[in-house]
């Protein structure tokens, strides 16, 4: 399962000492080919940490011949140290592999060069890597690889993650298999949400690069489970071209969705302190946009996910969300449903709220915007004493 | 003190029984003249309360010979029931203060005009007024208007304010006084923040208008408790005459901007679950639009706020934070101080974090953009457990 699913692709989880308590924290993902291409999404914010700063340079050149993923330090505003590091890194996977050979035969070098290798952190933003540990962990992680190291990787990039996340899609001869970490920013302190997908379908970078961003803009896209945007965010998607198989671009595009699809919904799912799923479907929007933009403002209003963590419908701070956007609606015409309950008719009191049950860890909101034919998702979680207990009390 | 500290007001808070704990719940401030010039600001939220609909007409004519504010119920989302509500309490107040000869004799009708009469509410969204209990309470009201009353008034129309919040400043024989409730949409289910002015000034209302907008955009608008707004927010300025002073613009815009920032703090000291009061000055912004967009994006983070409630100077997440905005600025450039220790220099480690003391309960950020010479305040508050314990179990 994991990034070992598809053929052509080994890989290992190892403890290298970066985090303090011992657990495994750097995870090394290599694309033995015979292809080795690859597409990349990155987070938008504008303070990005040094390795996403390394691996948007990589995946520029749509080549990626192994990943290495480390846990317990996000390198996130570290300077020109951190991104010193960062190379470092890279070039230390390149040079083990190669002189360990493996894999890298398949590459624009004929062996493993820095440039073709990505990297990714998650953990404490602020301060350095230990690479007195990271270096000489690479070498411990590239004689653990294995065809059977998806799982291993998968509990290495955990940071406060209770479970490790992976999904898999295979038909027609080929795969599509990942493993996640994180949500949104949610663990404490932590720059978080890191995504590694591999495939043995015989696809080119343009094709990957096309696949992966449909599929992320209506999947981790809309996982807005705290509203707080990671400096560090990465999802990759390498192929390896092992299976033969060149699937149809549909098929390989909704295997892609798919995965994606179900690794957002394990992110939160296992978000940090909550209690509820919150899935929001907005409706009759005139534009996807405006759906977009009305379904975050409701994920995001700290009122309204107090009151789902108390099994309120509270439907009155859905409307007082609704109302600070700028999406076309008119404010006598807003439906909302909770659980299928229609608690407000436009815009006024509606059905008895006494009628919706929210027992249940997931709860779905409708908000009908009554100006359109457009639809958008977005999933959140609720606020709870417990995510402000684990986000107020870990550092010092 | 209060909105009778001015000449030529009277008020009265009393309980009408729509709070079914008994509690004081309406309040009524009526302007003697000899002028009756107003000015108001509303919410902008698109989704606004019948009292925000009706005041805003009354507004527009720049006179008004009394407010009446319950708090109890919010009177939004309400339909045209709500509305009429709204109507129905102006002309009782009007044929009230008419009968028992209160006031009006200054009004363009010569009598109270229910199109001169401003109404308030703050309570429960979704829940229509109690007007049987409403309809009585003026009548009271207006029996108890006193000179003295402005405290009364202060009490009536507090929700889950612990403390009522009034200020003053007289000067050259004038004087500004006001009452607030409230703060963003801090308080359970209510839709909050209700300011009324007075001032016994001789000033028209457009000068009213002019220096309550000046006031407004650099106090009320940069408080940002949780980032949630009502639909209900109303701030008035009411100008009787009564000293016969007519101040210079620059020093009246200035008492008014004095009372209002006074205000606002209480607002955010006594925000619900509280423990820190945050002053975020945002410096070297390219222009002022940029300093308050970076202001508010730190104000808002959820982790950062967690971490503040925590005694956590976790400059990363105001980093975070300021990346996900469109202000000019260069990441590597940015400096952060917390409480006067630059933890953050160049978008990287800064001084020692241990430092920083935060044991008071104001925290001051500063956050230099490193783009120009502009700057904003905004206020917040942090995050805590007992916010999320006020906010998920009300209304059930």
């Amino acid at each position: 399962m994991s990034v070992t699913a598809a053929q052509g692709f080994t890989a290992a989880g190892i403890a290298a000492g970066i985090k303090e308590n011992g657990n495994p924290d750097l995870a090394l993902v290599v694309n033995h080919g015979p292809r080795l291409a690859a597409a990349g999404v990155f987070t938008s914010n504008r303070v990005k940490a040094a390795p996403v700063l390394w691996s948007e340079q990589v995946l520029r050149g749509g080549t990626v011949s192994a990943v290495v993923l480390n846990s317990g330090g996000a390198n996130a505003c570290t300077g020109p140290k951190g991104f010193q590091d960062t190379h470092a890194t890279a070039e230390k996977v390149a040079e083990v592999l190669t002189e360990q050979g493996i894999g890298g035969e398949h590459g624009e070098h004929g062996e493993h060069n820095a440039g073709e290798i990505a990297v990714a952190s998650t953990g404490l933003i602020g301060v350095l890597l230990p690479m007195d540990k990271l270096l000489p962990g690479i070498e411990t992680a590239a004689a653990a690889l294995s065809a059977d190291g998806g799982e291993a990787a998968a509990v290495a990039i955990k940071t406060t993650d209770t479970v490790h996340k992976t999904a898999t899609v295979s038909q027609g001869g080929w795969t599509v298999g990942g493993m996640a970490k994180g949500a949104g920013m949610l663990a404490p302190g932590l720059a978080t949400m890191l995504v590694v997908l591999t495939t043995d379908a015989d696809l080119d970078s343009a094709t990957l690069d096309r696949a992966l961003r449909a599929a992320t803009r209506t999947t981790f896209d809309r996982v807005d489970s705290d509203g707080c945007m990671s400096t560090n965010d990465t999802v990759l998607l390498l192929a390896s071209g092992a299976s033969g198989q060149v699937p149809a671009y549909a098929d390989f595009a909704e295997a892609v969705r798919t995965v994606c699809d179900d690794l957002a919904r394990q992110l939160i799912g296992d978000a940090e302190g909550s209690s509820k799923d919150i899935r929001i479907e907005v409706i009759n929007a005139a534009d996807e946009d405006d759906a977009v933009e009305v379904g975050r403002s409701i994920a995001r209003n700290n009122l309204l996910k107090c009151a789902i963590h108390g099994e309120d419908p509270n439907w009155g701070r859905v409307l007082s969300a609704i109302g600070t956007t700028k999406a076309a609606f008119d404010p006598d015409r807003l439906n909302v449903a909770i659980n299928g309950v229609w608690v407000c008719r436009n815009g006024s009191v509606g059905e008895d709220r006494d009628l919706v049950s929210m027992k249940d860890r997931e709860v779905r909101i409708t908000a009908d915007l009554a100006a359109g034919s457009e639809t958008a998702v977005i999933w959140a979680n609720d606020l709870t004493a417990e995510y402000v207990h684990e986000n107020s009390a870990y550092s010092s």
